[in-house]
């Protein structure tokens, strides 16, 4: 995604209360960066942040964490946090590298429109290869979700052959899941944008 | 499907040495209906067989059984097998009662172009459902191998959950599976008429 350039990134990051500066700190004890202990349901690669700002306006008693590795995408997402939310913080971080972030402590993956990487050598880049599965075991729960919306077809049939593959049971496969009323989901600017070209959406809720 | 009477289905179900007058009978034998002793492939609700023969012909190394309970459809196949194949047998019978004919025998059941039973209420009918399922795994030795195609795009996303859901591994997906030549499979009557329309046929191959 192209972003217009934000003057200020650098000063944006540095005070924003909600960017956590040393996450790996927390890793074990991510209870300790919220208000109150409850689940946690993280997104990979969050973008500019709708998506989970809106979850977790709606849904206080789940804390969130959105993981985004580009400070100009960061940016745009820090600024749009009300600043009395005390549910979500968010983390820059490359997702290769999650299981320094969390060990046995999220209940909810959410992988909103995840670069699909469509050659084939660059497979292990895919949030749902068999490598990204394996750091996911680590850092879930007895309750594993994965909740996933793309608009790659590719890359969608490809995840759920990857997930049945790691012993996840598939429900609500939609391929154009705005027309199916029974998915709860928030949607971000990028969905946004598919929405308006009427380009349809897959869906699937994975869990272990 | 609507077929023309065929006005001698009664003589050519009787006369046909490939309908197998008994199947319950080699329950847990079903190797003694062939000339050797190798994997165990069925098909059910073959139709009017095109499938299968095809398949029996090209896998002399596979045993085939086709089942099938509607009787002009039955002798419809039954007219079209050559007499030199061996490894082919078919049974008249409804598969609600497959149990009545297998026991931990079959490697890979094919469902092609199965009914979708699309309301609600007839779900126990699909040949993906939960209990449908649970018959094949008493049907199934150790390997367990489901191969399934079909037209209708809500009965397939409702067999990639049951079957994920039913343990097995997902593999092989495609909403347009002749587009995606990876998959060695045959064609059948049915079949045909939708790739000549171009309406996409989608595949899954279900492991477990």
């Amino acid at each position: 995604m192209r972003l217009r350039n934000l003057k200020n990134t650098k000063t944006i990051l540095e005070e924003s209360c909600f960017l956590v500066k040393n996450p790996e700190d927390y890793k074990g004890n991510t209870d300790a960066l919220f208000s109150k202990k409850q689940p946690l349901h993280i997104e990979i690669g969050m973008g500019k942040g709708d998506f989970i700002i809106q979850m977790a306006k709606k849904h206080p008693d789940i804390n969130y964490i959105g993981i985004e590795k580009f400070d100009k995408v960061l940016a745009r997402a820090l600024i749009k946090i009300p600043s009395s939310l005390s549910n979500l913080k968010i983390y820059r971080y490359d997702a290769v590298n999650i299981s320094s972030l969390f060990e046995h402590e999220v209940e909810r993956i959410y992988l909103n429109f995840s670069d699909p990487w469509p050659k084939k050598r660059q497979e292990k880049r895919r949030l749902t290869s068999e490598n990204f599965l394996k750091e996911y075991d680590f850092v879930f729960q007895k309750t594993k979700e994965i909740e996933l919306k793309t608009d790659n077809v590719a890359f969608f049939l490809y995840s759920l052959e990857t997930l049945s593959g790691h012993g996840y049971r598939l429900s609500k496969i939609s391929l154009d899941y705005h027309k199916d009323l029974t998915i709860d989901t928030a949607v971000s600017e990028y969905e946004k944008k598919f929405l308006q070209k009427q380009v349809p959406i897959c869906h699937v809720s994975a869990q272990k």
